[in-house]
């Protein structure tokens, strides 16, 4: 059964991973832009790189509880492709946004636009479920036998 | 098996997109006021919206992880009724914090007392597998037996 | 099966109640210094209690994901184990930021070392997962054979 689920938990590893480096990034900021805790102002450079990190935590719950209901409920390969595409835009915008605010935009586009694939898979999935459960129907069978 | 947690899939998506939105009204209120990341400043109108998403953010992982325990270890339809009174008490938390300080207050009483509710039907439940595990017991059965 | 994650759920309920704990004492601090929302800026007393949360929410979600892949992939009693101490951790940071800075680096260095243990662990129990599904190898079953 866990095979179902393992390439969900390696995406899901890589994500903390990537997540864990963007603090170590911040912390390195702190020191050298020399912002000391409980403050979080400084240069704009120091800002740029908090808020990137800020900005990608506030998404990661969002991003890990989408690629399992779509994992789970209509694809474990679509769901992991999709992942990997979405923590490699994550890294693209924390280093656009490192450099300036306009860096953001780009990766910060086809991160969303990842998720919003993600959002629509996994409606999809839990649909089919929810007919199979309580209508006993079964459209993705059905598509697929077209 | 898939059916016994798919409308816990269902409130989670929900979720997500509720999440969605907020991000997405956090993006039309800076270029309504013009505050350009990385600052988070600006007049109050801005700084509400800006505070309700984050706020909705911070207890989005406590009520995903809480909606699922309940879920699986007490009862789905219980936990998904909560789940969506509490996405609607959210909504209404947003709603009123983008209006007033004061205008989050009532609903966020809400979202907390549904967060009470699931922590404790959660409780219930994980404490009474773990009597079944480990010391053979089944209160909920027990209970229901009366 | 729940028997084979009732334990995680039971950290994971622990967890949700420590982060309620932790919002209650920034609603306390925001009465006691009189810094009203939207705001988040005070005297550093209060600083310093906001940030030791919002700290601490950043990586709840790492925490909780991490500890689950463990948890299903590697040991449950490995995983409850590390967040038991994981949560000891934040509730010291918490306590020692509330005081000073400085208060806070000792135990996040601790809860830090932990997640590096959890990340390890769940990588290990992944990656024998992927070589048992794509390569038909089992290395822990060998190793623990020797
Ligand atoms: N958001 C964190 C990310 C990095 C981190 O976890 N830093 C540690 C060591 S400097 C910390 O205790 N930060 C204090 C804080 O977040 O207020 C930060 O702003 O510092
Ligand atoms: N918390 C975010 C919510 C919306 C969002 O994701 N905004 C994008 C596009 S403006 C962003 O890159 N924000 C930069 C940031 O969060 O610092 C914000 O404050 O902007
Ligand atoms: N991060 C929150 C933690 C506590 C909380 O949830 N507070 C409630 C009641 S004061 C709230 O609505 N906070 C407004 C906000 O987070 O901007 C805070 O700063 O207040």
């Amino acid at each position: 059964m866990l095979d179902q689920v393992v390439n969900l938990a390696a995406v899901t590893i890589l994500g903390v991973l990537e997540q864990a480096y963007f603090s170590l990034k911040v912390i390195y900021a702190r020191r050298k832009y020399s912002v000391s805790p409980p403050s979080t102002t400084g240069p704009p450079e120091f800002e740029r790189v908090f808020r990137a990190q800020v900005n990608c935590s506030e998404y990661f719950p969002l991003f890990i509880v989408i690629l399992w209901v779509t994992g789970v409920f209509f694809s474990q390969a679509a769901a992991s492709f999709c992942g990997l595409l979405y923590l490699w835009a994550r890294f693209m915008y924390f280093r656009g946004y490192s450099e300036s605010a306009h860096g953001r935009l780009a990766p910060l586009y086809l991160s969303g636009k990842v998720l919003w694939v993600l959002i629509g898979l996994s409606a999809l999935g839990v649909l089919n479920s929810m007919g199979q459960v309580y209508l006993r129907l079964d459209a993705l069978q059905y598509l697929s036998g077209i």
